[in-house]
This record gives structure tokens, C-alpha cells and sequence, in this order.
């Protein structure tokens, strides 16, 4: 039989495939065509079978499904450092939420969110989920630059500079979501920033349309003890719930932080298949707590990982967010054994998949999905000596190795040079807008 | 006046000297001659002043005291990812113990100490404190390479391919120490392991020694909850009560984790002036618990940083560790604003250099003081924009972005290269050593 043409073979030095748990493959190739994985297999086999267009020879690397920022708030980059270690009230009152009245707007979330998506790349992340005004504007970024995410259009009570009202906010995101219908990498679900600052009318109607549309809803959710105590003495409900009272607690609801819970609130995850996006940085750099994420996982509950906005963490690194989340969570249960390297893995891509929607296209490397990966370089020498590449992706500095990135076979990241983005140019941008906003804050 | 010629003339766009307080400098230039601080001051001033033989110009970066790993065990490198997500009992005693009782002799404990040393000069540490067999290897290397340090000899009841017992530990330790005594960079300290490895009448010899020669002592300490209960259940007495009994308890005592601690086990270091070494990556990756930074500093104890070894942490990246302490302990209190970027930076130059006794030498950009120092280059994207050089270093990752480093005014990185190491010859080293126990793993 002769040997099938494909666009695309990678012959890597490991494969970390992510299904079936556990596998960590030894000089493998992955082998795409039509922007789709068409198998997995030893390197001499797929030489034999396969004629390939392009190949890629891998030999300190480990290959990896891209991984998934489950929650962000990209144009925030324009804020990365501009009020930290701050209480919570003074760093919201009188910097965040200013400085957000001041200055957000069309051109703020395009340049933040092009810095965002730079950023994200650079550092193995191929797909995020973006919460944030102005969601036209990073749809049309996204699709300039072929990224694959979900838009959680915002939804509040109160006008800003996107829109007015609760039924404004709708209507401008259902109209964004329809004008790219057609794109294949871009997904929109809804918004409800949380449960205080979004009334129960509003919530009702993204049930209706939720369902309706079979869209996924983004909100933030128990993120601080603070919400909880607040929601019961003012409604005597636990905000989760309240939704779940709504009917907004289903298996397409991604709950966000999530780090102020009781067992019943747990019970409300597990009997809904909602999904939790664990921040752990954000969450400790704000002091909100913490996400009890190893007991959700026993519980079978999906747990996803994400960075938040670079205002509270200051990064969009997401391997970072793996060794925080492993970390914090043996410290936590004291056990040294729970949330292991292959659990971040998952978290940082199977899991941010399913919470998305997206599981029957990303988050794996098995035949039949998308070609969204990641190479990352383990040659260097605090890699050294490398018993086990999953041990050193979760638990040393990677984020700056991240040498290749693909996705649906595209190439984004070749040999640690990032395509289609004028960096120098961006850097510029960001000055510019650190000059006119950080003056603006000197006179605060 | 003619202009006065020195050694070495650094532009930095920023210069972060830690003394005093919170300062940041912009335009400034450090004047070295020497291998000592002459000044720091503007650039103008300082091209009017100086003349200088050697002008190093960085447009984009700040600099900054080198850092000071107050605690890891240099060797151990050769074990990074070894066994990790374990249980405690199981990580030791089935792997770690095994291993090193295979394993360590001269030419491991050379090797993994000159990997560790490469890995942290590329990632800004410029002085360490190691605590570990063969410390005559150590000593050498370090000589060698012009690196300053404190090795902690180990003093243990028990045989290892070093030594027999407490007091050959002591003796062959305190002979290494000898055949160093003229080497202005490399100090000695006795390493008594724990209290639950070291006998009353070795701790007695050490506080003997230590008073004489007025050295410092390194000694893990209450690392556990469990040794704690063991030692109350054995002794009647919590570790560091003991240690304060014997007398082994000052301020040339650095105790190194502490997360298992009460209000009486404070005071004791507060009156005591002992400095403790945290090493919060560490402690989580074991499940040790937290220490109580943000109280300790409040109550006036100097709290330095460490990463341990890369057994188990893994890697030897002090930017991490500063990361770490600062949002762990707004996690712990669940306020934002305690252990500060500035706080953070401090513990991981100054007050490691407190810990260590050489706090008249290093830890700060003073007049007098060594030129121990390093360039951080914050061009790049992941730090953009720039409103807070400070916040940047902390919570951004910046360990790969160590530009320039030099100790005592001698230049050990230059423009992300690093000077005296055959990179290429190590990983090779690190690699054999890796096949050889990783082979030996397998079978176990």
C-alpha cells in the first residue's frame, strides 16, 4: 500500500497525549491532516504509512494538546501591575473600577486583548475564554489571528462604556455571537459577571436563552467568603443557591473561583455537573480564599484552571496556575500525593475543554480532534536531569519553553518565534497606554 | 577635579537597592571598583565623576542586589523529579534514603552542586547556602568559580558515605572549614540536621564550637506537625524548646521551615533573634504545612528564603519562591496587602543575607558593600506595560529574564550568558547520572 500524504507530522521525543491518564509516550508522531489528528503512533510506523508535506522533528520536546485558560479577562493585561498588594475594597474601589470608568473602551480591549493573546501563545495556551467588554472587538482579533475560545459576553445590572442595562448587555452580545456564527474556532456563551451585581430578571432571561441556544454561561461565583455572608443576610440564600434556584446550575454553567464552600454547595456542583475554573493565583494574590479543588476532583465534579485577569495575578501563564494549583492543593490536604502532575495536566486541558463545551474537539491529543498542541523544549539545564518530562512541565519553569504551538494544524509558535503578531509594535501600544494611564493614576 | 577611574560603571534604567525602604531609583548609575559599591547616583552625575574602565548599559532592565538562597541542598539537583507526588513517609523512605545511601559520594555531590550552581547564577541567585554531604566538593567548586556561600557541613548520629558519626561529622566539617578559612567568599556553619537526628551531647559539641568560632547553625526545624507530636511525646519538650535549652538558640541560628508553630515557639525566636528560612514551595510540595511569615515579620523576626532542594521543589528559582511567599501569605490571611512586592524582594536578598551573617557585605546596593548584583531585562512582553518594575519581578516570571550577574564586581553573567560553566559538559553529566539512576529505579 502506498504510503497516504498528510499535511503534517510531528515526530516528538515524548508525547504526553492526556487520554488514556497516564500515558506518557517515548519518540512518537502525531500525524495531522485537514488540520485534524489523523493518529498517534511510533515514529517508524508513521514513516511507513505516511508521506507527509511538512514534518517537524521534536527531540527535546514534549508534544501536548495546547492548553486551555478557562477564565481571563484579557484587555485587563493594559492593568498588569498597576494597583497590587492592596486590600480588596481599595484595590476595586478606587483603582480597578476607576480606572476601568476612565479608560476602557474599543481600543483598550483590542490593544489589551492583542497583548493577551501574544502573551497566551508564547506561554502553550491555544485556547482561552474571554469575560469582557467590548467581545466584538476580541472576536475579530481572534479570528484575524485563528485562535480558538470562548467570549463570555458580560451581563450586569449597570452601564458602562459596552452598554446600558441587563437587556442591552444581551442584546449587543446574541448580536456579536450571530455576525460570527460561522466561525468554526469561536464559541460565545453568556456572562452574568455575579450573582451581586447581576438581578434575578436578567439571570431568568440568560436561563431562557441559555437553553434555548445550548450556550454555555461563565460567572464568577463564590469568590470570597465576603459574596456568601453578603447573599445571605440580604436574600438568605448561598449564591449557588440562587442560581441553581433559577435554573442556571446545569452542566453547561461554569462557575469561577468557587472558593468559599460548604458540602451542600458541593452537592450542588456534583448533582448539576456544573464545572469550577480554579484561579489559584488571582485567588490567593486578592486573598479570597481557597478553592478546596482536591476534594471537587474525588467528587467527580470537573475542575478547569485559569489565570484571571493580569490585573490580580499578574500573569497568563497557565503552567504557572498547574504548579500553583498542585502545590496549594497538598499543602491544603497535607498529602503530598493529591492533585499529581498528571491531574494539573488534565486541569490545564481536558478539563478547561469540557468546561468550554469543546471536549469532542481539544484537550487531547486522540484521532479524530482538532490539531491544537504544544511543543515544549526540556532540554535546558533546569530541566536537568529529566527523569520524568511531566514532573518537570508541572513543577519547574516551562512557560518560556514553549517552542511550537498549533491550532486546527495551524502553526502559531514555530521554534519559539510567535506568527502573525508585531510584537515590537505591541510593546509600543502598551507603553502608550501605560503613559496615558499611569499618569492619569499619579494625580489620583 | 579630574574624574576618578574605576573598575565598573552599570546604566540601569531602574535600580532597585532595597535600602532604604522601598526606594526605586530611575536613570541611575552604580559605580564599582574594586569588587565594591563606590556609589550610586545619577547618570549624568556619575559620567561627570568617573571614569571607567568598563561601562555596562541596560536600557531595559533593573538592577538590583543578587539573590540569596539562604537554603537548598545543592546536590540533590541530581534527583529533580526523581519521586515526586508521594506521601512523605513513602518519598523518603523508599526513595529519597534509598537512593542517597546508592547514590552519594564525591562525584555525585560534584556534579549536582555544579548543575545547581549554574541553574541559580542563570536565575539571580549570587550566594547560597548549601547543606550537604561532601562540602570539601562544594567548597572547591565554588572557589573555582568565585561564588559566595555558606555551607552548612551536616551533623547527623548516623553513617553516610561522609562520615561515621556526630563527631566525625564535626571534625571532618570543622577540617573542611580549615582549608577554607582564607577564601573571603565561601563561611562554614554547622548543620546539625534536626533535633530528631542529632543527639543532646552533638548539639552540645555544636553550640560549644559555634560560640568559640562564632559561626552560624543551620538546622531543619519544626518541618512537621508530626515532629513536633513525636518530640512532645518523646521528650516532653516542642524541638525548638530543646534547642533553646541547650543554648543552641541565637542569633547565629537559622531555622529553616517552621510551619508547625504556636504563639510560645514566636516568642522564643523573637527573643532569641533567631532567623528564619522559609521555603514555601518546598513545604507545600511535601504537605509541611505554612509558616506564619506575614506574623514572624511582624513580630520583628528576620525571615529569609529558600528553595530546598530540587527533590523537592523543583526547581532552584528564588524569583518563585518570592512569588510564592508573597501570595501565600495574602492567601493565609486573606489580606491582600501583607507580604508586599517589597517585602518579598527584601526576604530574598537582605534579610537572607541577615540570616547568613553577612549582612555588612551583601543583600543591598549600598556604598561599601559588594558588588553582588543582577540585571533583570523587562522588555518583553509578560511584562508589559510597565507601571511597577517591583510588581513585575514578583509576580510576573522573571527568572529567565537574569541578564547580568556579578559577585564581588566580577561578572559571572553577561547578557544571558553565563560565564566559567560548560553548560553542554554538565547536562551530559546530569543525563549519565540520570541513566544510571533512573536504571537502578526501575528496578526497585
Amino acid at each position: 500500500m502506498p504510503p497516504e500524504t498528510v499535511d503534517l507530522l510531528v515526530n516528538a521525543r515524548w508525547v504526553l497525549p492526556v487520554v488514556p491518564e497516564n500515558a506518557l509516550y517515548s519518540d512518537c508522531s502525531l500525524v495531522v491532516n485537514q488540520g485534524r489528528i489523523v493518529g498517534l503512533m511510533p515514529s517508524a510506523e508513521a514513516r511507513r504509512r505516511f508521506h507527509s508535506r511538512h514534518t517537524v522533528d521534536l527531540d527535546n520536546h514534549v508534544l501536548m494538546p495546547g492548553l486551555v485558560n478557562a477564565h481571563a479577562h484579557l484587555a485587563m493585561s493594559l492593568f498588569r501591575g498597576y494597583a497590587d498588594d492592596l486590600p480588596l475594597d481599595v484595590w476595586l474601589e478606587q483603582h480597578i473600577w476607576p480606572a476601568e470608568a476612565r479608560w476602557v473602551g474599543e481600543e483598550f480591549c483590542r490593544t489589551g486583548a492583542e497583548l493577551a493573546m501574544a502573551e497566551m501563545l508564547r506561554s502553550g495556551t491555544t485556547c482561552f475564554a474571554d469575560m469582557y467588554f467590548f467581545p466584538d472587538q476580541v472576536a475579530e482579533l481572534a479570528r484575524e489571528h485563528g485562535l480558538r475560545c470562548q467570549l463570555a459576553f458580560p451581563i450586569l445590572n449597570f452601564a458602562t462604556a459596552w452598554a446600558r442595562d441587563g437587556d442591552d448587555y444581551i442584546h449587543k452580545g446574541l448580536k456579536v455571537r450571530d455576525n460570527f456564527k460561522d466561525d468554526e474556532l469561536i464559541r460565545f456563551a453568556f456572562g452574568p459577571h455575579a450573582p451581586y451585581t447581576v438581578d434575578d430578571r436578567y439571570l431568568e432571561k440568560v436561563v431562557t436563552y441559555a437553553n434555548e441556544l445550548d450556550t454555555g454561561v461563565q460567572i464568577h461565583l463564590h469568590e470570597t467568603q465576603a459574596e456568601v455572608d453578603d447573599a445571605l443576610s440580604s436574600t438568605g440564600q448561598r449564591p449557588i443557591e440562587r442560581l441553581h434556584r433559577l435554573g442556571l446550575l446545569t452542566a453547561n454553567t461554569q462557575c469561577v473561583h468557587m472558593s468559599a464552600l460548604t458540602d451542600s454547595d458541593i452537592e450542588l456542583l456534583v448533582d448539576s455537573r456544573a464545572h469550577v475554573i480554579h484561579c489559584p493565583r488571582s485567588n490567593l494574590k486578592l486573598g479570597n480564599g481557597f478553592c478546596p479543588t482536591h476534594w471537587l476532583l474525588d467528587k467527580g465534579v470537573n475542575v478547569a484552571l485559569g489565570t484571571d485577569g493580569a490585573a490580580s495575578n499578574n500573569s497568563l501563564d497557565l503552567f504557572s496556575e498547574m504548579q500553583f494549583a498542585a502545590l496549594l492543593a497538598k499543602g491544603q490536604s497535607g498529602d503530598p500525593a493529591v492533585l499529581d502532575s498528571h491531574q494539573a495536566l488534565r486541569m490545564a486541558t481536558l478539563n478547561g475543554a469540557r468546561a468550554l463545551g469543546m471536549e469532542d474537539t481539544i484537550g487531547s491529543l486522540e484521532p479524530g480532534k482538532a490539531a491544537d498542541m504544544i511543543a515544549v523544549d526540556l532540554s535546558h539545564l533546569p530541566q536537568q536531569p529529566l527523569y520524568n518530562p511531566l514532573s518537570q512541565l508541572v513543577y519547574t519553569h516551562v512557560c518560556h519553553r514553549v517552542s511550537h504551538a498549533w491550532i486546527a494544524g495551524e502553526q502559531k509558535v514555530d521554534n519559539f518565534e510567535l506568527s502573525g503578531f508585531e510584537e515590537h509594535e505591541l510593546a509600543a501600544k502598551a507603553r502608550q497606554w501605560r503613559d496615558r494611564i499611569g499618569q492619569d493614576r499619579a494625580t489620583i
